[in-house]
């Protein structure tokens, strides 16, 4: 028993699925590719200082009518009356620079929602991979990936992203042991790695963006190390993950 | 539109999940490899009439005391007091001809009761894959392919059959549109497809059976086509797929 390793990491498919995997001291990584961890990652890496998640619109309406810099998607679609979209290059923008924004999207803000009470939330996209692993790594806990999906349905493109962490961890690391579901997903990633974009040609949500015109953002949220930023859940918030080690110093 | 196909095949990775997936109108296929759909195959295939799946051991024994021939399994264990475990070798038994079983099981008779409700419930394995995907393209409804997992949470075994389902369909018809979670399962599956066995290596529940000294059954388990029976739910109880049809005439 002595060589096992005691941490383990696991990937869930669906937020529905969350209190099936939940436990009290595993880091839950929440992952929405298309696009909502994809932006929040832009949006810190462009100066952001907060962000506010929440589940509804009429919530997010609530924020907007304060002054908030606000952010509301369904559908793929920016609902009207809003600042922004989840697009990333919505993001990319000289408004947000020290401010707390609020955003509302259709399933990454709802797997946000579902882990509320785990020991810790972050935030991962291909743009932030290398250093959320690496943290990851350095943390030595347990981790659960959790795939937002696309209306508590199982997606593609969380499932090849949350492969690709498991499949760095493993290898720079010995301490995981893998769950079955994330061993599966990596070695769906071993088959999408050299080109995830074509890998992604036939799945539900790539359609559903390419028939919106989103290619430039498909390729943008699949393009890894856009940034260093970790987003993490403090207080209710995403803040960046040197705010919250200050705060426990 | 036009080309579009209009029936669908997907994956349910566990039986939690599968209120997210119901509909009224697909066929439900479930799916426990190890090892109750492979035992329920094997016991229509030596001449059992009629099996009743369960979800609770109370309901089995009470079923034990009126006299029928019972298996129980929790947690890859034959429960002391009954006739059988899910081992396929258990129902290799002469007494099984001409009558009706009684069956409950950790992962597989949880998933028949998640889909009591499904518009048709059929057994799916190795075991009867050829029979069961011919049925499944001349019927032509959609496909929902019921993982039973392991106490929820997804497992590789189940995930390699419903990928070996997904591919056959896709081969023997163009009728089916495929889901994100059967894609995922269907390029699993040409990985696993040479040397299923050895592909499993890692898996959790594997490496459970593989301590009970259960490698005997995880073999059997993965072999195709050991018979043309394909069980079906009919008021409560599984029946052989021509006995439903004789039914219907």
């Amino acid at each position: 028993m002595s060589d096992q390793p005691l941490l383990k990491v696991d990937a869930c498919f669906s937020p529905f699925l969350y209190p099936v995997y939940a436990d009290d001291t595993s880091i839950v990584v929440i992952i929405d590719i298309f696009r909502a961890t994809s932006a929040m990652c832009t949006a810190f890496e462009y100066g952001a200082e907060k962000i506010i998640p929440v589940a509804s619109v009429d919530e997010a309406r609530a924020y907007k009518a304060k002054g908030y810099l606000t952010g509301a998607e369904r559908d793929a679609i920016q609902i009207e009356g809003f600042d922004f979209g989840n697009s990333p290059y919505h993001y990319m923008d000289e408004r947000i620079k020290g401010q707390t924004l609020v955003l509302t999207t259709t399933n990454g803000t709802q797997a946000i929602e579902a882990a509320r009470n785990a020991y810790r939330v972050v935030i991962g996209s291909f743009l932030n991979i290398d250093a959320l692993c690496e943290w990851l790594v350095a943390e030595k806990r347990s981790v659960l990936l959790l795939c937002s999906g696309w209306k508590n349905k199982f997606n593609l493109e969380d499932a090849i992203f949350a492969g690709a962490v498991t499949e760095k961890l493993s290898a720079m690391s010995d301490q995981f042991k893998l769950g079955d579901g994330c061993l599966a997903l990596k070695y769906l990633y071993q088959l999408a790695h050299q080109d995830p974009y074509k890998f992604l040609n036939y799945s539900s949500h790539k359609e559903r963006l390419a028939r919106l015109n989103l290619k430039k953002d498909i390729k943008y949220c699949l393009t890894p190390n856009q940034t260093r930023v970790i987003p993490v859940m403090k207080d209710g918030a995403l803040v960046r993950m040197e705010v919250l080690a200050g705060s426990l110093d």
